[in-house]
């Protein structure tokens, strides 16, 4: 994670366009929306709104701005995710209980920050606070993921089924299977701060022994997905870790979350409603119990973080990100980025020589590696291209389903 | 509960208006505050307003509408509290997890039924139907109580103490304690059907003996409530029934609901926002077992039910109700009604010979006698006099404090 | 309970029979039976002999014993049950949790303690101590059924099945269903502590008001009580409280305890072990919840402790108990006392001017009176006719089933 | 886990002797001793004598005596810990609740188990039999472990810390720090099947690329672990991962478990009972988030298990193992093997080409390949040298503190 950005050139426009683009996300919502929270992994729309301001206000503002007053003195609590540097934090799993501050009162929040950021950046070159206003921006545009799949969250839990946004397209076309061949050898991965924006997480640049592999050429599908649950997937131990195994029986998993069974159907719930599931869109909102145990009932694994970045190096970035205005996985090919986060078989651990960010910036990554998995490749819920990158790497719980989350085979 | 009242004269009227308070409830409020349930017990106001409205569309419209057509197809179930006779519900610790419908449809669901029942109430004196409206006027009553305690909740839980309402009075004058005596002997209480609208629970009119007693001329005041504490009330196991001494260990509970100590004070949240504990004030959002310890502390007891009604059914029905835009207890003497609901010793059980009201409608009442106990009275939070009744039975558990729920005392 | 009994004759008698009932209670026991807790209300059978025991040291012998010295330091905490006046607890739902004391330093424990009584005995007739003496012999035979219910429970648990004393009879000749009458009237209910050993809670007698009512003059049997589970008693929420038909839903009830349907037969585990479904027994093991509801469905209702007492106050105290060796309620009539403890619609709470015992011994009955039901008469493992009386209150929540209970219809 | 040894002989010698060893660590219990489980992660002395047994029973007499007849029809179930292959599973949480089989029951199926086994052995040099006879052994030996740390458990719950065994050692020289170094390079880690017998979790041998690194050439003691503890360590959250200081705020952890602040004094509770903390010895009972937040504050890392392995593998195999019988860490150098299992910063996973055994047997290790961390090197309670290896990849969650896990610091 760069702190001290190249140029300052087009720092305040991509500013301000970025804190634009989570004002856009909300253009559909009513009022309700914004204060729901469906489980404790959800917040609500308003409380993203807000922490990303928070962020701002906290770690530019506070720090650079002369004469600096909070906006308002119970936000710093309130607002605060888990920045145990900053101080106190209103409890996670009660976000959604909070009906004030408004929505109105939250943008307003929003509009003060957005203009007091505005004029340091206008009046102040400072390395240092650009660099922590580039980070801020990524930051603000991770949030904009959570707020799609936090919303598609609180729609899909509701049995009135709301449509956030009409559906543009829908390709009923499946690629065939291809896999991408790689030799055994010792390999670069990981990038250095001096190559652009990166998150800390990402470095050091460093060598890996890899053997010989092959990943699949696109991502598996809804159909293929199909056979596995027809074929009894959920009810065969044998293909399961433990842990997922017992995840199963106690809470009944049986499809991806989202997929419901109603006369003899499968139906999909998405952010343009409910409709049937296509058989050639890749499948999405599953686990890593579920993403590994389909490997193993298909005869292949799930790649390790390198091998999967060995092979993304040499793509395009580009690909179906919220940018697009889908929202939704596509049937296609290639897909290295774009569409669903990939899970690997890697755990989320430091790499040789990892150095979290100074200060408590330095809470961002580094503490959660441990018990959570990567995934790699953004998704359709990603705000743009330019936000991720062959070293980026994401990370959730081995149970999580709410993200954008899906499966690239792999092989030795 | 009649069921058959005597006069339609004015139903009509009165009608409009009971609806119209509950609309009247939510002026002060943003429309995030119709969204928020802060623990299973509180229900969002919208869910109120909308449950109020199945209510009449269920019992009303579905039987008496020629060519009925539910107002949407998910209301019946998402809307229904408990009637298992109409079918599944909604899951109620889950109410606040719905953004949809929004408050807006809310209001046009209520709209929409208040216009076909009064146009119902316009071309049938069916006295069926006038005496399900009636009932549903009744129940909508206590469920204005309960916006405005699940109201407080949600403020009071809010970081930013929002203000519902600001005060309106202020009265600091204890009156002095006094005691109403009554000899023993065997007497009447409960009611029967045909002496005006009563609940199910309240019938028969039955004989009981009662031993002679007094009670206490004014309810307990938080100058007393503070003396138990300061006395290590709340430390002193043998104080309390052994389930609310657990409970205590549990919670943390050191004082009433709404009061907390900041700086050495006694600050308590009231829906006209934070302010300092006012000593002649009645004490209320207690529990059961507060009710009980203090009274055991006291070296008196609490009230039987019986006891409560002998001595109210000589006092004119009039008090400090919502009608009076307080809010709030307010200091005094008599307060048989209205002010706070007084906690008696008598469990919630049937009168000899009770039988509920047939069909569904006999869910209100009966199958909760157990394991809760009677309070008397009406509260501040009750709508208005015509609510109570000198043998009106409300019950809650043992727990629960979110009510306005205070002590009168009672000794042998 | 009078704590200055009568007559010292016989008492150190009767304390070596009663402590000597304890053990015999043990003898068709393994090591390992002592030391299981199956649920947290069950407490291992060591347990029991070691409680029994420390009320005997902690309320005879601290007090009376000259140079009394502890029996071990650990014991005062490990074997308090909930004297909050005598100290801290040992946690009660971890009492299963504990290897040590063996079984074996246990019963020397018992030895000790009663030697020590036993002199105490010899040397002083203080009719306080002698008082206390007596009421740990009644606290000793409530424990006696305890151990009997917490073993069937911890027998019951077992896959095994193991048998803990074959059985001797099994009559299955159904008596046939009469009423006794009582008309209605002012009468006189609960005793007075100058008539012989009774709890505090059988005081004072007192008046109260009793309409006409008429009890069954035998108990429920499981016969009635399949026809109820075959005509869909467990599914139809009307029959049950509210309460009830949570728990239902939650815990899966559809028969009483320790039934359970097996190849299209209705087995039931004794502590003869397990067995058919003998019709014409009592039922036994139902809840609150269950019996309730099955009086409703068969168009009857539970009788009020003070109906109860009224008709048992004319009959001899002679039936069924654990002394008679059957451990298991028989088919027959009467049945007012012996067999099966009997639930009564009466919440447990304090008589009109009760006052509980001085000192910690006040806490043995007072603190529980709250959301718990009264049970009267005795069952098949209350020691012997000597331990009960038609004023004896027992009480258990709404939900206990291991207890010997069981059903006697009223009506009005 | 080679399946089919080079050699036959001995093997009846290694079983007996094997098999011996667990009934020589139940040498000191009182029978009550074998029944408790103190936490769902312990087992009760009792079911690992008979689930170890079962292992025999089920993978060799039931597929390789000719007309096998199970010793116990309700013993494949309740024995069985988590072979989905072999069919249901007594639930693990609750096998403390099981007063029956008696213990002796448990042993008399052990002799006859054995004795079976014993004959089969004579008779038969069946090449596959001979394997599974073999991984039964080291099954049994991980459970002659677990009989140990669990038992620690068991007593060191219970307030009379019963005494497991009188200490024989108490060294208090700390050996001075140093640091093994090793350059960067591609090596080989892992083992095949072909070289004597080791787990299906430790193949293939392949290669790794690992970095300069040093390795510390002790184990981190008490005193450095107490100056942790003294400077802040438990209360400092950016020394933590997320979910350990998670962990912290839930759980009150401020030490090691085991040890317990009493008079200003830091006492240990050990299988020779309480004692003060001996500075010398190396820390134990610690957590990974522990391990990790020490070496956090220490200024080091923990090792990777590729780290540990490299420097192991050029160590002899010897150290302080049960057979030792201090069965508690002691103060020493070196130390790469016994004393305590330490934890890598390696998530347990499968090797690259990693296959689990076929059938059954093959749930052994492979389905808990996630959320679980490796340690390294034996402990105290591995019943001895020959059961370890410097491949051998032991590994729990990061939450577990009841095993003998401790600390050796790394840096890069």
């Amino acid at each position: 994670m760069s702190i001290e950005p190249a140029h300052h050139h087009g720092l305040d426009g991509r500013f301000a366009d970025v804190r634009a683009f989570s004002l856009a996300i909300c253009e559909p919502l009513q009022t309700e929306d914004f204060v729901v929270q469906t489980m404790p992994d959800v917040s609500p729309t308003k409380w993203h709104l807000a922490h990303t301001t928070w962020f701002f206000e906290t770690f530019v503002l506070k720090r650079f701005e002369p004469e600096f007053k909070p906006a308002h003195p119970a936000f710093e609590v309130l607002f605060n995710s888990y920045y145990n540097g900053v101080g106190e934090q209103f409890s996670r799993p009660h976000r959604g209980l909070l009906a004030r501050p408004t929505v109105a009162e939250v943008f307003a929040y929003r509009e003060d920050v957005d203009a007091r950021v505005a004029a340091l950046l206008k009046r102040s070159d400072d390395p240092e606070m650009l660099g922590v206003v580039e980070l801020g921006l990524h930051h603000e545009q991770q949030h904009q993921e959570l707020m799609l799949t936090d919303l598609k969250h609180v729609f899909g839990f509701n049995p009135l089924h709301p449509v956030y946004k009409p559906r543009v397209i829908d390709s009923t076309e499946t690629a065939s299977l291809g896999w991408w061949s790689m030799p055994a050898g010792v390999q670069q991965i990981g990038t250095s701060m001096d190559e652009g924006f990166c998150w800390d997480n990402e470095t050091p640049e460093h060598r890996v022994f890899v053997d010989a592999f092959q990943l699949a050429d696109r991502l598996t599908t809804n159909a293929e997905y199909l056979e596995f649950i027809e074929d009894g997937g959920y009810e065969d131990p044998n293909l399961w870790l433990s842990e997922g195994w017992s995840k199963i029986q106690e809470s009944g998993w049986a499809a991806p979350l989202y997929w419901r069974h109603q006369d003899g159907e499968w139906l999909n719930f998405t952010l343009s409603g409910l409709r049937e599931v296509n058989p050639a869109e890749p499948v999405c909102h599953v686990s890593y119990f579920e993403a590994d145990a389909f490997a193993r009932w298909a005869g292949y694994r799930l790649p390790t973080e390198a091998e999967w970045e060995l092979v993304a190096s040499s793509h395009r970035i580009s690909g179906n990100f919220a940018s697009e205005g889908h929202l939704h996985p596509i049937a296609g090919s290639g897909q290295m980025f774009g569409d669903v986060w990939e899970w690997t078989s890697s755990s989320y651990a430091p790499y040789p020589g990892y150095k979290p960010l100074p200060g408590t910036l330095g809470e961002y990554n580094g503490k959660f590696m441990a018990n959570q998995y990567v995934l790699r490749g953004g998704s359709c819920a990603t705000p743009a291209a330019s936000h991720v990158r062959a070293t980026y790497r994401n990370f959730f719980p081995t149970a999580a389903r709410w993200q954008f989350s899906g499966i690239r085979l792999a092989s030795s």
